[in-house]
């Protein structure tokens, strides 16, 4: 039995976009899991794990902590399923664009969007998430709200990358989605869960390739409590 | 019988960053090829492949331009020798690699070292390198060299995806190099052809990788006439 700890918030918002990475990465091994949602707060619910962060997963016996880890522990347990890197190389090039995201697209999308995730965390975690933002922007949420188009904008622009691969490619992984698909995609799937501002306009092409993760799998990404 | 066609400068240089993708895919593949070395302003040298950009390569009867082109065409057809890719899902992600170099890191080492290429471009490309700095730059060569030191701090920091990766495996393709790390090196090869600043610090984990690279293939790579 797989389990899967992550960020629950208000109306059942599964906001953690690293617990993204993992729900599409468990979904493309076509393996069932259920989910826990834990508050940011809570740390006790996830004191088994060793650590105080989401994604944790407990499959059988082990468990695991760290998006990155959890892929890797996949690809490892479930050879037979369909892979998640394509092998060696790619194994190593979708640590470069988890990397890539993380350091590029999550530090963009963060003071662009968190001022309005305030509004769908837990109300237990509303005041410690007001100061992850203060801290993470050195701004109120509501200045960091006043500056929300043009950190948008930089978002998008840092998204460029990607946007000019998926003109030439359906997925970054090519013919077919891959982790590193995965990893962009939390980015878009988080904000659509914590912010009604629509971020991608439809003629970019990450909007098609986003369309795409989101029919994966009969649609569950999609399905999940959103904004739009 | 392969030809690399190939920018070529004063003293041998040669200092085209596509071209060293192609060069260290050559050698990737263990393919002899013999360069003829281009004047930027050369168009006639290669008028025969239709277009107006090195690299070209001529393989046989096969004339490719542009090179993401040589690379897939040099997979394809020499699919026995080592891969550049890792297969399909690598190919794609590769893409993404070499993406992410030109529309980060090319575009901000040009306007950081540059400046010095005007001294190693041969005398007939001269005035039109200077004319492609102010194009590109909106600064004469002189102006844009005042702003060096800052112009490489943005570089360095552009790198810090791959700098991240490169702390936790040897290659962006993991165990062993693949076509995005030749991508990656092909700005750092060029930056050391064109200017004597030492862009990366020895304690750079990138510096590391990159002496990697130039051990590759018997150290042919650092062989080239460079500044160091």
């Amino acid at each position: 039995m797989i389990e899967l700890y992550e960020l629950g918030g208000a109306d059942d918002r599964r906001f953690s976009n690293f617990s993204w990475r993992t729900r599409l990465a468990l979904r493309h091994k076509g393996l069932d899991f259920t989910t826990r949602p834990v508050c940011l707060t809570d740390k006790a619910a996830i004191a088994f794990s060793g650590g105080k962060t989401v994604p944790v997963l407990r499959d059988g016996d082990v468990v695991v902590r760290d998006s990155w880890q959890i892929a890797e522990h996949l690809e490892r347990t479930y050879p037979d399923r369909p892979s998640l890197f394509g092998g060696p190389t790619g194994r190593g090039l979708c640590l470069f664009v988890n990397t890539w995201v993380d350091r590029t697209l999550v530090a963009a999308a963060f003071p662009a969007l968190a001022p309005d995730a305030l509004a769908i965390v837990d109300a237990a975690d509303r005041d410690y998430f007001r100061g992850t933002i203060e801290k993470f922007t050195g701004l109120t949420p509501e200045a960091a709200k006043a500056q929300q188009p043009k950190a948008i904008e930089r978002l998008l622009k840092a998204a460029d990358p990607a946007r000019a691969v998926l003109k030439r490619q359906p997925w970054l992984g090519g013919e077919t989605p891959c982790y590193g698909d995965y990893a962009l995609a939390s980015v878009f799937q988080w904000a659509r869960i914590v912010s009604p501002v629509r971020l991608l306009p439809d003629d970019d092409p990450l909007a098609a390739w986003f369309g795409r993760v989101l029919a994966l799998d009969g649609g569950s990404a999609r399905a999940t409590a959103a904004f739009y």
